[in-house]
């Protein structure tokens, strides 16, 4: 299969959701939406929400009813960006090519279009699910694997760790323990709940979240990588943030092409791990592939 | 009724649910369990936790079960004074007599803390439910509520009307419509909810509906006159704090006694709505004068 095809349609599918879903800026508060889809709509990768796609696919379900589960796990990386790029957390000028949410409205509506994007993707979550043909159950399990992988024994409490560890020595084992907080839950959140929408059984729910712990630590090395190697105009963004900061990072333990072989050795356990799956997981297969091999 | 006695008693209740909800400081990341304690222990009146008990109440439900849907919105009503007390904000210095989270614990970590505390309350509601005798349709209701409430056609939403209409001229229309935003949505949701927890009918979600509407706005305006008329030490922050930023208040239209009376008048309304109800919803109608009474 061409992966970068795949990857294309898949993404406009989730844009077009997104579009949509989000009230244009003549309701009011005309600036708050404003503030929401200048971030939602600045034109991600839509990695999440395609591993959700992707991993319902893989056990034969590939309804849109599913977009508005696939899109909530984009609202929530959304708001971590906007809120990650404050002054007082990163205080980052750009991203993904375009000043930051709050250098455009403030700081203040920059939180409250967070918190609005973050308490959205629990209101996509929890429509009346009986043309998804998901049951009350099912979307209740989708909400349980959004919250726990993005809150504080998620994401939220990665970045504390990630804030906590500045400057400081940090150990291997100390800096997997953030990276699986920060970046890994919200991946594994995704692929879980692609996996509930495709009425996995345990055996395979488990699957797949080996899958999913293997690409998220292969995700977060190939953003430290690129942090290290890529250009402004690859990344969107000012590069070498990471040793300006002091941060501890794969490369800095491992060195580049170490990294890299890490990278690519989860990238081995991630896909060796969906033998028991059929070619319809082909998609997740490449993924795999692809976000090692990714150059932004 | 002692409506004193019940609201201690039902405060307590709360308390204690909250209490044992968050994992102590020696968990990591022990600063964001450390902040987040800081603000949702500080002794609030749990006004919209006792609201669902009561509601539930209203309908012969009274199972300690309901505690995770209640302790809820207090989650979502913390987390919302810690972000609106934010520099970037209102920038308040104190809250209930104390110092607001940033200034104890840093802007950045105020701010996680409030998504976290967010996040967690959408991760209480879909616990597995099976204890509580609640269908996972029902959990999905409550937490549908909990959402539209407290998000861009809510709380939120009515944040961004308010700090727009800042300096602004605004009609009596108007502010209603902040109001029932910023303040109404969330009360609204908790009643609603108690009332899904204690399974009403249509019609009897309906009057529930309008009693919290009703109480709301007499909610708002009773904390306006408070803002006015209230002391430092009563208020736990600083008085007078809507008239020094130009803040069109109900006093600011009605003069002092004239809220006062539109207050009153919406207590009336909001009890004359619970007739079809027995003795059970005496919390709520005594809730109702409770809240235009009240001193703080």
């Amino acid at each position: 299969m061409d992966i970068n095809q795949y990857l294309d349609q898949q993404r406009q599918r989730v844009d077009r959701f997104l579009e949509q879903s989000l009230p244009d800026r003549l309701r009011d508060p005309d600036k708050l939406y404003e503030s929401m889809r200048y971030s939602l709509l600045a034109g991600g990768k839509r990695v999440r929400p395609i591993l959700t796609i992707a991993a319902a696919q893989a056990l034969g379900y590939d309804d849109d009813a599913m977009l508005p589960f696939a899109a909530s796990l984009e609202f929530v990386h959304t708001y971590s960006l906007i809120h990650d790029d404050l002054p007082a957390m990163d205080d980052d000028d750009y991203r993904r090519g375009r000043l930051t949410n709050h250098k455009v409205y403030g700081d203040g509506m920059a939180i409250l279009a967070g918190d609005a994007l973050l308490t959205m993707a629990f209101e996509l979550c929890s429509q009346d699910g009986s043309a998804s043909g998901l049951t009350a159950k099912q979307q209740l399990d989708i909400i349980r694997e959004l919250s726990f992988g993005s809150g504080h024994q998620g994401m939220v409490g990665g970045q504390v760790m990630d804030i906590q560890a500045e400057n400081q020595e940090v150990d291997l084992a100390h800096l997997q323990k953030i990276h699986s907080h920060k970046t890994g839950q919200l991946i594994r959140a995704a692929v879980r709940i692609g996996g509930i929408i495709g009425g996995a059984s345990s055996p395979q729910l488990e699957s797949l979240t080996g899958y999913a712990e293997d690409i998220g630590l292969a995700f977060q090395i190939a953003d430290d990588v690129l942090n290290m190697v890529g250009t402004r105009e690859e990344l969107g963004k000012d590069a070498g943030t990471d040793e300006k900061r002091g941060k501890q990072t794969y490369p800095s333990f491992f060195g580049i092409d170490g990294a890299k072989k890490l990278g690519e050795e989860c990238i081995e356990r991630a896909i060796n791990g969906l033998q028991s799956f059929d070619h319809q997981a082909d998609p997740l297969r490449h993924i795999a592939t692809y976000i090692v091999r990714r150059r932004s």
